[in-house]
């Protein structure tokens, strides 16, 4: 009896500071190769400003040579690894990366930063999900959508944010006319590797993914697409202009970009013809790749925290204040997508290391020596609270403007207790994600992480599972986007019958090990959740009039009761 | 014509970590010899708990070995540097001591904790100043004077302090009753020293300081000395009973305390039977060695900050709600004398170079390093505002359980953003004292420092001249707790006619360097200087209602305006 003839597909994964490529075998989402390439631009990958700390942009060039070496490597990588593997054997490529990422494109659909004329000009390059010079611009259109009525926030949480879409052209029709008007179009990096993939970048014609079109620029089939050209023009007539150069249309990623162009094929080792999947964010390849369903959060942890939960296509789900995101098909085809997220996780802890790590840490490695002295000590047991705004707040406050902070430092604070409280506050800011989204009807029974920190770190993952009192799993590939972005490549070129459920279930998994939440754990981190509940809305709800006054007595309450043993008489 | 008898006095300085003796020349004040005398016990001389952040003690056998070892080294030192001098040419020796540090003490006067049987209890050690163990007792005396509608509380800012003597002796029999038993009697560490060089620690008959008594005891000429039984009995009887063990009267530094014993002299080299002052607080003697006037404020800037001010002694001065003490005679023969302070200046930047200092700080002097870098920022360019709270709040607040924080914090920020916040912190600390004493009446023109950080830190004396918006100086002396010591130890002897202003005007003086105010500095800070203000009242006073959601926003607004150069478009 003759084996069933195998099939591959390749994810590539575009993140912040690399791109990875991995070779992923349909049977059983075996990872036969991956590849990495760091972007050779800026600080680690990033092109930013001494001036402004806002500004966070990315060299477009980086993107396409990160292609031609990852997929390159991965495809050679995957043949030395299998003896049953030929690249003619591979069906299809699926796509996600960073977003919202937009890139300046002129007529032909290439980025103006390639030209020459735009290459030292950031404005120009791509502006990176994390670029938040555009905070005034988006402040702008929430007030705009609010006066005129429209429901164009309805479906992201009723504030626009710095981060996406519309933000980012506007402020850059603000700042640099010259890159605006040199400007055709403006394509999301998912979309624009795809296109570029099959050959053709039209503007006009290439196909965009409801996962941006519908989380970023404000598009839904409720509207007619793209917010109408009289709201833009109050903005700005030049962005109503725009809009005739944008889209009228937005699909799911199991639907084909097209085929792998010759040229490229040819440089990457690949058949050409083989379907490309129309692209998405990483976090929803990745939350897809990591068997989200609903019921089951899945947390894309990196440098930011995604958090992506989906409800089959017919629930009633209510619009949800300070949400990212509530779109359909744009994570798992025929469900409700719903996304949130933090500002920055990852960031924080690279941050502290990077930048603040004392000499005591900075022996062999500085992560695993802090959380060594951090895992000693009890919820609560340090006095500190910090608040995880480092760069920010994407949900529930949509608020770049707001910081990162501490409360609580005394004389003989160490820096793994500051460091246990910064692993702390994203745990909180995740909580307060969860508990809202719970409020507007979508249940969360458990969550399952993926990206290197969940699988690094079980001192964070026991305290998120105590933290949110709910059992926290790993997804079992390393590369859950990239999985994820390889399940599209195969559904885009057929494979599973089309069937995206099928296809999950066959490709990925969880890890076996469980954190589950501990209840003397759960019940301090209450207390201490409800203290940064307070400081989040006093610090982060205008208007608010909350005394603090008993923030540090109770800090200093729950931390001798986390000491114990220290006699607390009551005095007559 | 023969040359006037040189004569000259010796000053010894109890501080936190070590002992200092200093030999003065009466006539100009010039310094002859140090000394100094790390005490030996616990970490850096203090007895800490790792189950008790807030419990800080020391041996008083370090005090007695301290005192002979530094002022043996210092005659023989000056004999050394001077062959003018002469031992037997000194006429008096003043002393002064950290405080409140009440030490409990047996029938003869001598600490409990040099006996076998309570050697290694800390209960029965000194309670130094920073002891915040007594929280609950301090608050429970301040209810309690409320409730009696006693004006003890009058004189200290209407709030008793933790760190103040009767709070820590009533701890004492809350948590450890055997010490409280022992305990004849309990002694100042700045009247226990000048009795034990007497010879004579009888404490019903040795003579007490009126300025740790009017400061820290709530004893007053106004209400017949110590509070009454009656009101002592309402918190203890013990404490009541206690109250005839103690003394009934208190008297300034120009006040001889009695005469060198035979057997002290002996082992210091220095001729029995020469005037010992009544012991004062270190600040307090600082603040005289340094040139304290009426107009010029003395911060004594050291772990802690001390802030000594004085008024003629028929001036108006209304009792100063939240400022530590106002005492006649306490500082300045002829003057009230007005106590503030800060619970933590020195030790909060301290703490962050030895817990929290990153390798690129760590070479060479890490003060150095760090302020090389912080210098180069503008006044709120790092967009960080912190809170001096590390060690708690001693004047205006009066509370020891606030701690420290930090907003504003961003990826992009850095240690010496840091550092310079902490730094700040402090000045903005000090500024509410300045802000608090002048609204009642006593105006500050000039600021003199004293202390090592005044003298090592052209950054810090710049930022608190830009914050308080007045002229600092520099005290002369490196060593001017000791010198006004030492000029009391002169007036105890009679010199100087016993007139304590002829006296400073030949011992003290400034540094020629004066610290001006730069006035785009002075208004920067004075943007900060209210958002300090917010968060102190939103964090530090209970029942204030402040909405914090402006503060981030306006750090980072003024951040912007720092760094210049970001065009701050109005979107429309």
């Amino acid at each position: 009896m003759k084996a069933k003839q195998k099939q591959y597909a390749i994810g590539v994964d575009y993140g912040t500071n690399s791109v990875r490529a991995l070779v992923v075998d349909l049977a059983d989402g075996a990872e036969l190769a991956s590849a990495t390439f760091a972007y050779p631009s800026g600080e680690d990958g990033v092109l930013v400003s001494a001036k402004d700390p806002q500004l966070a942009r990315q060299n477009p060039a980086d993107y396409l040579a990160g292609f031609l070496d990852v997929v390159a490597k991965a495809v050679k990588q995957a043949a030395r690894a299998d003896k049953a593997f030929k690249a003619a054997h591979v069906v299809g490529i699926g796509v996600d990366t960073t977003g919202s990422t937009p890139i300046p494109v002129d007529k032909a659909g290439m980025p103006l930063a390639l030209k020459p004329k735009f290459a030292k000009n950031p404005n120009a390059h791509a502006w990176l999900w994390k670029d938040h010079t555009a905070h005034a611009e988006a402040a702008a259109i929430t007030e705009a959508a609010k006066k005129a009525g429209v429901p164009y926030l309805d479906k992201c949480g009723g504030t626009y944010s710095s981060e996406w879409f519309w933000s980012k052209i506007w402020h850059c029709l603000n700042v640099d006319k010259a890159v605006f008007d040199a400007a055709f179009s403006w394509v999301e990096l998912c979309d624009f590797i795809p296109a570029w993939l099959c050959g053709d970048t039209d503007p006009l014609t290439l196909r965009r993914g409801i996962c941006a079109a519908g989380h970023k620029a404000m598009f839904s089939a409720e509207w007619g697409g793209l917010p109408s050209k009289e709201f833009l023009a109050a903005l700005s007539p030049r962005l109503a202009e725009l809009r005739d150069r944008l889209y009228t249309q937005a699909v799911p990623s199991d639907w084909p970009a097209g085929r792998l162009s010759r040229e490229i094929a040819d440089q990457v080792g690949l058949p050409a013809g083989i379907a490309v999947a129309v692209g998405a964010f990483d976090a929803h390849h990745g939350a897809v790749g990591s068997g989200v369903k609903p019921g089951t959060l899945v947390k894309i942890v990196g440098t930011s925290t995604c958090d992506i939960m989906v409800a089959p296509a017919g629930a009633k789900v209510a619009d949800i204040p300070g949400v990212c995101g509530i779109v359909p098909g744009s994570v798992l085809p025929g469900h409700l997508a719903v996304e949130a997220g933090q500002s920055a996780v990852g960031d924080i802890f690279k941050w502290y290391v990077d930048k603040h790590l004392p000499a005591a840490h900075a022996k062999g490695n500085p992560y695993a020596s802090l959380e060594k002295e951090a895992a000693r000590l009890a919820p609560g047991e340090s006095g500190l609270l910090a608040l995880d705004w480092h760069n920010g707040n994407r949900t529930i406050l949509v608020d770049p403007l707001l910081t990162g902070g501490i409360v609580g430092l005394t004389l003989r604070t160490t820096p793994a207790e500051i460091y246990r409280a910064l692993v702390e506050a994203t745990a909180f800011g995740a909580l307060v994600i969860v508990q809202r989204v719970e409020k507007y009807g979508i249940k969360i029974k458990e969550v399952v992480t993926c990206g290197g920190l969940a699988e690094k770190s079980p001192f964070m993952m026991q305290i998120y599972a105590d933290v949110l009192n709910r059992p926290m799993r790993i997804s079992r590939s390393a590369q859950s986007c990239a999985l994820g972005a390889a399940m599209f490549g195969a559904l885009a070129a057929g494979a599973f019958g089309g069937d995206a459920i099928r296809a999950q279930k066959a490709m990925t998994g969880t890890k076996a090990i469980v954190y589950k939440p501990i209840p003397a754990n759960v019940k301090a981190y209450a207390r201490l959740a409800a203290l940064y509940r307070q400081l989040h809305d006093a610090f982060g709800v205008a208007g608010s009039a909350h005394g603090l006054a008993n923030v540090m007595k109770d800090l200093v309450a729950i931390r001798t009761a986390a000491r114990g043993g220290i006699k607390r008489r009551q005095v007559k």
